[in-house]
């Protein structure tokens, strides 16, 4: 039995809770928002972003930070990605020495372009920073339906501890050390799936959106193996498959504000429209400083840019993918 | 412009047909079945097998073997696995020397467990045979819906001629010459479309599938790089693309199956209820005889053969894949 503290109760953050407590743990929920705190401690369900998934009453709900963090084994950092700096700033107070926190969320910092335990670590010296990450709708673990995720820290005694923690019969937990390949195919996969929504949005199929998810994995693997992170994690649970989860849900906004921009909405009109941050906007130009800084071409990524910030015709941009020069699939195997 | 023969007037055998047509080729398409080719030279289209696609009027339609084979640049065999065998013996008596010819079925022999291709080179002494494989539903093709393909040969001249012949704007085609991953990938895929259709007829969700696909692709990977395969290609279009296409599809007969599994279905009353041939069946078979023979673990693969031949529930085969061995997820990633 372990004490968790788990920082942010949004979906992702309620539905970890809940795990945590089936598993056994004592485990605080924390929120900033003082009317979502008084909504799951009287309503025992987060009624807009959860609805339907309720918290057994011995599970402990806070707006005191302190009281989140007091004497705990593992801290888990469930903030939308805007808020990691801001909220890690706030944290650093009552942060032991040590201390194992998870982040579970995802995103590249605009100009910094600092991966979410980048900043953690800047924010928390001294933190022993983790990541979680996985095809993992919340909606689906809060219902205990069979997932699977990536635990990845920087020794594999925390990231075995962590897998000890949240393994139950319906939540497999791998481990990796990759926190670099786990934290860059979580956010980059985002602007792939506002690709694959568009040809969605534009009446393509099935053969070609599988085109853009596969020919997309690709370009983010060449990107992160040349910042550092290995190319099994790009085609592994935290990558492809966090990627296929995402391109497949109804639910997904990045997928949603690409169906809007096939239907030849606007960006602005499309973020209007889907009402909540759409993480893919942000990453598309973090990727594109990426592909500068490295050197390394992204075709789809480059297109949903121009889509994004240029105004260019949606189906004008698959067209010249579908026209590029005749290529290799992987210029790595060599003809005999 | 080339002379081409399609050997074979299946859905995709059809598509393709149109699609040659279209880039400007002068195509003929042959079928055994004499009922086939009388409903495709009176109605121009293949009413059953893929409705409302129309081949105009100048597509030359024959029962004639020698006449579909007879000074062509390329052929393409498009019949069923079951039937390349056969078929690539009747092919023997008119087939010219470095004779190219195109595979575009998926399949492993049992027993022999040889891929299409080392078929054909067996039956067709001299035969230049190469392989096109992809994500490409033939309904999307024959609607002109974009889609990818890549073209596998031993020689990249091949491949690259091949290339030229098929690409368009609508249909890109990449060149490979690792002829053993796309065929070990696009057959081996469908044993993982039965699992991903069985977690879907549990009432399992996208958490799920995505684990399945993803691990699944990692398993195939494991087995095909040590057959001599390239893990780029299982993780390119004819691998992962290939099995996401078919896991997402409502047509696919191998997801099908495996959807009624999960239902509680045996594997006899699955497969009276698709009434066609099941190819993830057999391949299922041919894997496990692979595993054996190259020493390499397909936990998922394994538990497919024993819902399928041993009447194992098919929740508990999950179950037992969610509750293997704490893992890394790649044993290849060292901690520093």
């Amino acid at each position: 039995m372990a004490k968790i503290g788990i920082i942010g109760a949004g979906s992702w953050g309620t539905a970890l809770t809940l795990l945590l407590h089936n598993n056994g743990h004592e485990v605080v929920l924390w929120s900033i928002i003082k009317d979502e705190v008084e909504m799951l401690k009287t309503k025992r369900q987060h009624e807009t972003k959860l609805p339907g998934v309720v918290l057994p009453g011995d599970i402990q709900i806070t707006d005191d930070l302190k009281e989140a963090m007091d004497s705990k084994d593992v801290l888990v950092l469930a903030v939308p990605s805007p808020f990691t700096r801001s909220t890690s700033r706030m944290m650093r107070e009552y942060l032991k020495k040590g201390q194992i926190v998870v982040n579970v969320a995802k995103g590249i910092e605009e100009h910094t372009l600092y991966t979410l335990t980048d900043i953690m670590e800047e924010e928390m010296p001294g933190v022993d920073a983790a990541v979680l990450s996985g095809p993992s709708h919340a909606e689906e673990v809060g219902k205990g339906l069979p997932t699977t995720c990536v635990a990845g820290a920087h020794s594999r005694e925390t990231a075995e501890y962590l897998q000890n923690i949240f393994m139950s019969p319906t939540f497999r937990v791998y481990t990796s050390p990759d926190m670099l390949g786990i934290e860059l195919g979580g956010s980059l996969k985002n602007v792939i799936a506002l690709a694959a929504g568009t040809a969605d949005g534009l009446g393509y199929g099935d053969n070609t959106k599988a085109a853009l998810i596969t020919r997309g994995i690709a370009e983010i693997a060449r990107l992160g193996i040349k910042m550092g992170g290995k190319a099994e994690t790009f085609y592994g649970l935290t990558g492809i498959g966090d990627l296929i989860v995402t391109c497949a849900s109804v639910h997904s906004r990045n997928r949603r504000a690409g169906y809007l921009l096939g239907k030849g909405y606007t960006m602005q009109e499309a973020m209007d429209e889907v009402k909540m941050v759409v993480e893919g906007v942000y990453s598309a130009k973090a990727a594109m400083e990426l592909s500068k800084k490295y050197e390394v071409e992204l075709p789809i990524i480059e297109q949903v840019n121009k889509v994004l910030f240029e105004g260019k015709n949606a189906a004008d941009a698959v067209n010249e993918l579908m026209l590029r020069d005749k290529k290799l699939e992987n210029s790595q195997i060599p003809w005999e």
